[in-house]
């Protein structure tokens, strides 16, 4: 193993200490864990010379602490939060990427390019406040102070509320106005979360588009009655209603023609929830991603009609509510162009491939220049404790992107 | 409102206070709120001058203090325990009316026949320990200590251990060998919760039988995995089969020959239930339910086996445990008679039916003789807040018991 892919082992096992209980990783956003994981990333960049800034909006930002603060940098970023029982490596190993960039740029001694930023990004998952992407939305101001008010988190807590209560070392007032991004080129290390490199053994995933995304929480209200002498004819059962709309969900998914469509429930809360008790009230998420925005429109919009249809057949009521929403986005030639430049010169494989996922990226993608990389999942797996990827294939990912890197930093005005 | 409707009133509103917090009824066996119920009862009954004994196995038996212990009484039974969010009328109606019959018979004067008593049933909903009819069966030999010991709590309480800690006053040691029931006649009223006797405009329902009873549980196991990267054919989704399933046990259940069967999935725990991750563990309650044995045995087995063929063909796997069973029970001919003169003597309409749920008089009927009357349940619903049954209802219930009990209680011997 190389010393690039040692250390990323060390910062990676160490951040997958810093979770709550529980099996697999985890770690809300703003919780004493993932500060404890921000912490150690911020101790790294400290000793490299970089200075922690934490955002009105909950994002940890470093730069050196002699960088010229005015100047456009060329930023690696990612995050630190994961779902439950979630995996060590789902933005930790971009986050750790970008760590040991900064280390190999100082490796190399005296830069004179745009200045090296690392961003970690708050509430990718959305799992803590139910709202994906959350800290990069917000840095480039497609969250407001009110929005950022209103999400809450199972208890009741707001974002803002959390950010304040965890004493974070934040720069301003948390909530208020946020710098301009300041970025001129945004890169981006992920693992794939999927099959495609490890089946095709391909080490390097370059991106060319990230997912759409429709999210939307649906709550169906029946009649709660008893499970042995109500006919069945006669119920209005909440679950029943939910289990076909799931059946729906998949259906139409797999039927839609870009061949790209998924669609998944993947929470479902089911009350009174006694097994004698026909359910009077099922909440459950829709999870809608495509490529292409048409093929997303049309697959949601069957979904959103069969739902109505089902709840009417069965006299339930079921309220749609949109809780998430993105368009696919295409990621900027120019870096995708030096990504590719990088494997060439170093002789590492490579797919240009689309993203599955929902990406900090694709939102830095609408105020600079973004690009991304996948690095291999094994088997796939991810978001479980199961998920891994081999440790000298994210330093792989640091060398094609240091490249790139190198390339993006040379000022061109 | 005649007197004895004024009273039940009081007794039934007294009880519905006995509650934990949340909407409707909320008093598991064994919780304060549940040990409250039975106190008032007791109270009631110590002033008409009968003494309380609870049971090794929970139950509480109330016979006068100078009758004779070795005789065998006529018997009056129900539950005070509820399900979670559950009405005020299941179980409650059946015991405040066997105060009232207490009352009535005391008004009347010296008794010459067999000794009255009450009983009320500990965890005949099965909603704390996840076995129905635990009581009652306790009661006829057919839960021994052991099992007793092994019904868990959600919190992993055993049954006997909540006994002990709830600090009952218990005649013996819990768990210890039962006395025998030693009953010559049992009646229970308890609510219709259907609509039959609503729909019929007749105020009393006589039972014929109650459906047999198949309950499990279905754990499945899935993949979690990320739900935007996993292409639609690589996933195996716990929750997508469960959503299968309960679509399945409708179907059949509609399909059955008989008309009677009903067929419900009321409890479903997904996880790791987050809107973006598939879902790799869910566990579902089958109820179902019939008057004829073949044709529930029959619905029985095409369930399991659709829900094999489901998991097969998703490579999820489904463990499927048995939880309840219980067969029809066609009730005594004797006292259904002595409640059909009853009710005509006195000019009171009644309907001869079937029993589509559980109860306690179908495990006393395994040793002794039991009868059952309905009265009508507001709307057919049950198990829900809004559970309803007009006051007078269940005081002309009280009058046709009343009959059918004096008849029985004449010593045959």
């Amino acid at each position: 193993m190389g010393a690039s892919a040692k250390r990323i082992r060390l910062d990676i096992e160490t951040i997958a200490g810093c979770s709550a209980s529980g099996p697999g990783t985890n770690r809300l956003s703003f919780t004493p864990e993932y500060w404890a994981a921000v912490d150690y990333v911020a101790a790294q960049m400290a000793a490299l010379g970089y200075e922690r800034e934490t955002t009105p909006h909950g994002n940890t930002r470093f730069r050196k602490r002699d960088a010229d603060r005015g100047e456009p940098a060329v930023a690696v970023g990612s995050h630190l939060d994961a779902v439950p029982h979630g995996g060590r490596f789902d933005g930790v190993a971009g986050v750790v990427a970008g760590v040991e960039i900064a280390r190999l740029l100082d490796d190399k001694g005296v830069r004179r390019g745009r200045p090296y930023e690392l961003i970690v990004f708050a509430e990718e998952e959305g799992a803590r406040f139910g709202s994906v992407l959350a800290g990069s939305k917000a840095l480039v101001g497609r969250l407001s102070e009110r929005e950022l008010a209103q999400m809450k988190d199972a208890h009741g807590t707001s974002y803002l509320e959390a950010l304040v209560a965890s004493g974070a070392r934040i720069s301003a007032a948390p909530g208020g106005e946020c710098e301009p991004p300041n970025v001129a080129s945004y890169f981006e290390l992920h693992i794939e979360q999927s099959l495609v490199l490890e089946a095709a053994h391909i080490p390097i995933g370059i991106v060319q588009a990230i997912v759409g995304l429709r999210q939307y929480k649906v709550s169906c209200a029946g009649v709660a009655n008893h499970a042995g002498a109500t006919p069945m004819h006669l119920r209005r059962d909440s679950l029943a209603a939910a289990a076909q709309a799931i059946a729906a969900v998949e259906e139409l998914a797999m039927a839609s023609a870009t061949g790209v469509t998924v669609g998944t429930v993947g929470r479902l809360v089911n009350e009174p929830n006694a097994a004698n008790v026909i359910p009077a009230r099922t909440v459950f998420t829709i999870d809608l991603r495509d490529t292409d925005a048409a093929a997303l429109d049309e697959v949601a919009e069957a979904v959103l009609e069969r739902i109505q249809r089902i709840a009417e057949a069965r006299q339930v009521q079921a309220r749609v509510t949109p809780t998430a929403e993105s368009a696919p986005v295409v990621l900027s030639s120019r870096l995708r162009d030096a990504l590719i430049r990088s494997a060439e010169r170093q002789g590492i494989g490579y797919l240009e491939m689309p993203s599955g996922a929902a990406h900090d990226a694709q939102e830095v993608a609408r105020v600079t220049d973004a690009a991304m990389i996948f690095v291999p999942s094994i088997g796939g797996r991810s978001h479980c404790p199961e998920e891994d990827t081999p440790y000298a294939a994210t330093a792989l990912g640091v060398d094609v992107l240091l490249g790139a890197i190198e390339e993006a930093s040379v000022r061109t005005a």
